[in-house]
Parts: C-alpha cells; sequence; structure tokens
C-alpha cells in the first residue's frame, strides 16, 4: 500500500516556492506554474508526449480522500504530494472556491519547430491577447476544434497564467502551445510549412461564408486572433494571405473572441473533414 | 439651442430610485434596469419597433462632453437628463472603471406569442443559464448569428443583471428577448409555430456535423442551450426534437456554453442561408 500524504508546515520553503509562482516573472525564470482543481490536477498527471507536467502536489486531507485517483496519479508520475492545511492551499489558489488540491508543473510549451515539423493542418495563433480568460477559452476551443497547436505571441498574456490555465479547462495539458514568438516568425514559418494564414478581423473584405463556398478552408490553415478590444495590429494583419471577418446577419456590432475564434476553427475543422471525405469518394468513383 | 443637463444632488430620491435598480426584486417591480457607458446607453437611445428604452440618464460633465451625441439622443428620445458627480455615476455603476454615463431603461421583453407570430427562423432558448455575462454573450452571438429571438426560460438568470447587458454589447436593444417562461411553453410554442427543436448537448446523440451532412438545419429551428455547469435537464432535453453535441476533434471535454452556443447558431444561419439560395437557384436552372 501506498504511503499518506506527509504533512508539509505552512512556513515550509515548499510552500512559500510554491506562492511565488502566482508571479509571471517567478514562472518564468522557473519554468513551472501552479494548476489546481481536481481537473486540471488529473490533466497534469497524466503521459503524453511531453511526459507528466505535475512535480509537486499540495492536498487538504478532504481533497485527498475525494479524489484518491488523482493522488495516485501524481504519485505515479513521480510527483512529491504534501499533506497541506486549508490555508495552505487557499494560499496558492486563486479561485473563489478553492478545492483543495494545487500542483505545481512544468512549463510544457513547445517550440515553435517542433510543431512546424509536425506539418500542422490547423493552427490557432494568439495575438497581444490580453485577457488571460478569453486565451484559456480559445486554447479550449481550438483543442476540441481538432487544432494541432496554438502559438501565443511575444506580445500575448502568459499561458500559465493561473485565470488561462483554467479557462483552458486542461487543454493546456492536451495539445502543443507555442509561447514568446513574434507574430512575423510563427506567420512566416506558418506559411513555409503549407498553412494558409488567415487573419479573423471584423473588418476583413472576405467573409467565413464565402470563404466556404469556395472551398478556402480545405487545406492546411492558420488563424490569426487579435486583441479582445482593438482586434489585430495593422502589421500583423498585413502578414496574412486574407482577412476574414465572420458575417454579421443581425445588428450585433461584433463577435467576442472566443465565439469569435469558435466559429472560425469550427468552419476551419468541417471543411477540412469534408474535403477529405469528398476527396476519398472521389476516388472510389472514378 | 438645447438647454445643457440639469445638475442633480446626490441625495435626490431620482438617484436613490435608480440605485435600488441594483437589485433583480426592485427591477422587476418597477420593470426598468440600467444599462451604462456610451455604448449601451447610445442603443437605448435608438428608435426601433419597440420605441427607445431610456427614460432617464445620469451623466458627468465629463461624459457629456465626450459624448454629446449620446445626450442628444437621450432628450430627442424624450428622456430626463441630470447632470451628476462622479460619486454619484459611481455609486450606479457596476464596472471596475465606470464611464460616467448611465441610463435608466424601461423593460424591453417581448411576449411569447409576439416572437411566435412572427413565424421565426432562429430561435435560442437559455434554459437554467445562471451566469450573466454567459446569458449576455449568447444573446450577442444570437444577435450576430442573425436569430430572430432569445428567450430566457423561467429559471434562468435575469437578462436586465447589469453583467447581462454589458456582455450582451447592445444586442439586448437589437432583438426580442421573451423571459420568464417555462421551457416547456417555449418549445411548445415555437413547435407548434413550425421550428424543429434541438438540444444542444455534449451526450447528444446525434453531433452538429451530421445535421449538417444530411442538410436537416436548412428550416426554422429553435436551440436549447443549458447550464454552463450542470448542461440542460433531463426534461428539458426530453422536450427537443433531437439532442445534438458540437463535435470534439481532439481531447476537451466540452465547450463553455458560449461558444458551443456560437457554433451551434452560426451552423444553423449557415444552412438557412445556404439552402434558400440552393432553392433559388434551382429554380433557375428548370
Amino acid at each position: 500500500m501506498a504511503r499518506g500524504p506527509e504533512p508539509i508546515s505552512p512556513r515550509s520553503p515548499r510552500v512559500t516556492a510554491a506562492r511565488r509562482l502566482a508571479r509571471r516573472q517567478t514562472r518564468a525564470k522557473e519554468r513551472r506554474f501552479l494548476a489546481e482543481g481536481p481537473q486540471a490536477v488529473r490533466e497534469a498527471t497524466a503521459d503524453g508526449p511531453r511526459g507528466p507536467a505535475v512535480e509537486e502536489l499540495f492536498t487538504t486531507a478532504d481533497a485527498a480522500d475525494r479524489h484518491p485517483d488523482v493522488i495516485a496519479a501524481a504519485r505515479a508520475a513521480g510527483a512529491r504530494v504534501h499533506l497541506a492545511d486549508d490555508t495552505v492551499v487557499t494560499g496558492l489558489s486563486t479561485t473563489v472556491t478553492p478545492q483543495g488540491i494545487v500542483a505545481v508543473c512544468r512549463f510544457l510549451d513547445t517550440p515553435l519547430d517542433t510543431v512546424l515539423a509536425a506539418a500542422p493542418r490547423l493552427v490557432a495563433v494568439l495575438a497581444q491577447v490580453r485577457d488571460p480568460g478569453n486565451a484559456g477559452t480559445v486554447l479550449r476551443c481550438a483543442d476540441a476544434a481538432g487544432a494541432d497547436a496554438v502559438v501565443l505571441t511575444d506580445a500575448s498574456v502568459d499561458a500559465y497564467n493561473p485565470k488561462c490555465v483554467r479557462a483552458s479547462a486542461g487543454s493546456l495539458f492536451h495539445l502543443p502551445v507555442v509561447v514568446g514568438v513574434p507574430a512575423a516568425e510563427a506567420v512566416d514559418g506558418l506559411r513555409a510549412h503549407g498553412a494558409r494564414v488567415l487573419a479573423a478581423d471584423g473588418a476583413g473584405a472576405d467573409d467565413l461564408d464565402t470563404e466556404l463556398d469556395h472551398d478556402r478552408l480545405a487545406g492546411p490553415t492558420a488563424w490569426l486572433f487579435g486583441n479582445e478590444a482593438w482586434g489585430l495590429p495593422e502589421e500583423t494583419r498585413a502578414l496574412a494571405d486574407a482577412v476574414v471577418r465572420v458575417p454579421i446577419h443581425g445588428r450585433a456590432e461584433s463577435l467576442n473572441l472566443a465565439t469569435a475564434a469558435a466559429v472560425c476553427l469550427y468552419a476551419s475543422a468541417r471543411a477540412q473533414r469534408t474535403a477529405g471525405r469528398g476527396r476519398s469518394e472521389g476516388g472510389h468513383s472514378e
């Protein structure tokens, strides 16, 4: 039988070190971040091409009782598991209702070259997105739509911000995330590897329906999404092969970032899948 | 020339009455709500089938200088315009950075029968949605996708909650909103008026791509969306003609409410528009 978790003092240097990961600078220096709640921690213990992310786990006795599978998975992943009192776990939490379990995880980001080498068919690039909740929601959408990767350019929010981690609902642990590259470098690389680059922008000359009508979304595609308030900067829009707007059929001025991204990414996902089916049916009919 | 706004005392009964509209009970009794910021107030002054919503306006001198068009439109709509100091406007605001302008508006909701009589082709029904930000975001999406109406069932958040008003980004003023009807009544009415009723649910037997492949989204459609945490209650799902999931192509467990609604509503919008075009093209080719 596995031992139970070891109790830890609220004054332990390990607690202090974990608490410092609330700051972006410390995260960047340590290349570690915090993931809280049983869902995120479970994802952090999962094995994958990048191995499990979890390094250390702080859990209350209650949470350990409620989630023995998560504790066991963390141990199996080689993480130190600490039994902590409520004040310790609450001190590491950024939610209104902490769930008693917080993991210290190592950074997961993937180099741009690794993503490009895999010839991605669908990529979301976030340029200057500043709200961590929006970035996390787009990550979750991109994962759901079957995107191969998400790129957060150098002027974007930190992917490891606790609100981004939470809004991604586990997706940060699922798909390759590239961080800190300039938009131009990401676009050049994606285009050189065969992707058509589309800037999503409410002022686009072309609309998404026209793209679909002309069967232009069937090939490898990278979508550029801009800041929630001011959209894509002109110099980033200029990098794209086309600027595409989601059609507004009613009287709304625009969609918000995450819903626009969901509509674009799912349009691509469907076009790519339908095209694949069309090609194989075409082959049989000859 | 129009007079400038009349100054109002922070202790005026009108200020106190407006401040009480922060409470749902008071809003329901008075059938009035608050809309803040120049964008929302501008929408509240716009004329339309329901007439302008604005009844009274509180503005700082700065905001009046910045938005003379809004002040003029409020006057033209017959609203009383009060010049108020920062503390008054901040006291009526629920945002972190108040923009100096808040309107008292009359309720805008439309009876279900009025919506049904117009033979709507696309309707979003929110059942037990509890987060006002989510409800407002879905309203905005429904407006953008060209929906004819949004229904918030009796167990849903208040459409006039300040966070819902704000997240709707003006859409609350654009399209008919029905509030407070039981889900079963809304579904029965919509079906009786020719709509196919689809429950959006991650556990749906059918997926959205299959619906599109079989051309089943071309006709009048009502989408049921459920609570952000627990989805649609079983008894509401059972009311629908089909339970449809947004396909998850990657490893995400689900989409959040607003992004799922965006994907469903835009799929319907495109299917309906493509079908219309197909029919008219078909007619020409005979």
